[in-house]
């Protein structure tokens, strides 16, 4: 059995699946001239998964994803799942106004056509949407990992949100410690948002903030610095997916950030000091055994 | 009924669709910023034909398809058909390779999960991997009306290829003059082109040669200056899509080429004054009218 590892996936991964005596294959891929994909398993396979992650070129990353399945049906090789390290397009996973589409139904209902009923995933933004698109879902909620991993020491777990309590919740429980959201308000015609105020009790206390995503780094910001006014001596944010756009990194350093904790599902740009990146191939390797992944 | 217009489609079709009294419905597009598109249908939409082309950024057109039609779901609206003016992908119909994708599958297949069965086309590069695909094909051979709205006067019809045999047989047919083919051979590794030698009835003669495609312009170059050394007086070259990357203009310039007669199926960026491009607009309400669009 092997993996099947696609280009949106990173080097840092890719070495720890080997080490761990994983059967690594990389398809041969090139971009045509007039800018078409084209992809190419050379290598056997009888038996595998496909890992792949949607960040950046996202379009280009799902595109991608479908042309390997089709190639591994040409090949009569069976797919037994398919890993997203980071999952784009998931927070667009309901019709927020009149005219818009789920998007996530979009472009994983595919999968379906191409083979694949099991999806592992990294903290995708909601699960329910890929259980509702008839998908077995395995999706891990690493943030207790990642918090043990990297060493910090909280005493306190907050959500951004109400979407992001489940996590608080796990991580939180997990470790011992209490745990609280934050509640915020996103205007779906301008994207501002706005923090309602909120008591919270972290005077004094080092705060871990977990999500799932931090992009533009608004939202991110803004808790920490609402945090820092309520007391909180220390402030981390645990965050899976570190996609950091725009003046995210400015943004976060001015807000006071200790460190941000997050995972390598995606392939990341220079980063400055004060964000560590705990590697996740362990978590890909056990969503890969419950998939069936067996290293024969 | 209207026409739901994405953003692949020329301004051009636009405004003649507008002129000709269709209901042209252009949805509210963005991109985060994080590179996910955005997509949304503001208007009130019952019963709709979407119209899109492939050509730029493959990968974003066909994924603002998909969301797109997944929008439509979610208001309730029919869709009758989707018209694609240049498919992108449709090179890649069959596994040249071993372990190479049929690419066009990937792409065109969840079309039909989004409830699509018939497909309207200008020119597809092969309708037969449309139809294994169990979608209705509607498509149109347009070099006779290329030649013929372009005023050009044509002895010989010349396809470069046996695969455009078709396309040169009916437009020289409709206009009731000789055709006939040169053979290419593509090394399936190296990409490279040669031209078989071959004796043609040209000499004295204002030769077209017709395609579907011309990219790089390299197959296309080579068979005008075949063209020339066998006597040929004027090459005009008549292709449908012109995605002219690369050095294509340059290569073709050196050719000797009279003019390019190309459509409207792509958007241009500038082109040279030997670059003639014929509004396809009538054709795509023909194949609109074949798919059921009523202007009511």
């Amino acid at each position: 059995m092997s993996m099947l590892v696609l280009s949106g996936v990173p080097e840092s991964i890719i070495d720890g699946l080997k080490s761990a005596g994983v059967r690594v294959v990389m398809p041969y891929t090139k971009i045509f001239p007039d800018g078409e994909q084209y992809i190419r398993i050379e290598e056997e396979v009888d038996s595998c998964i496909v890992l792949q992650s949607m960040y950046p070129e996202q379009d280009r990353r799902f595109i991608e994803l479908y042309l390997a399945l089709e190639a591994l049906r040409g090949l009569n090789a069976k797919c037994i799942g398919v890993i997203v390290l980071y999952l784009a397009y998931a927070r667009q996973d309901k019709r927020f106004l009149r005219g818009e589409p789920i998007s996530i139904y979009a472009l994983m209902q595919p999968l379906k056509l191409l083979g694949i009923d099991r999806v592992g995933v990294i903290d995708v933004h909601s699960e329910s949407s890929l259980r509702n698109l008839g998908l077995e879902v395995l999706n891990v909620l690493p943030h207790k990992y990642m918090i043990e991993k990297s060493g910090i020491k909280v005493e306190f777990v907050l959500a951004p949100d109400k979407g992001a309590l489940a996590r608080a919740k796990a991580a939180a429980e997990g470790l011992g410690i209490p745990y609280d959201n934050l509640e915020k308000f996103r205007d779906r015609i301008t994207g501002e948002i706005t923090m309602k105020e909120k008591r919270l009790d972290v005077a004094g206390k080092t705060v871990a903030i977990v999500d799932d995503i931090v992009s533009t780094g608004g939202t991110l910001a803004k808790a920490i610095e609402n945090l820092y006014k309520l007391g909180a001596s220390k402030v981390y944010a645990v965050v899976s997916h570190a996609l950091l756009v725009g003046n995210a990194i400015e943004k976060l350093e001015r807000s006071g950030i200790e460190e941000l904790i997050t995972l390598n599902t995606v392939r990341h740009r220079e980063l400055p000091k004060w964000v560590r990146v705990v590697d996740c191939t362990e978590l890909v390797l056990d969503i890969a055994k419950e998939l069936g992944y067996r290293s024969v």
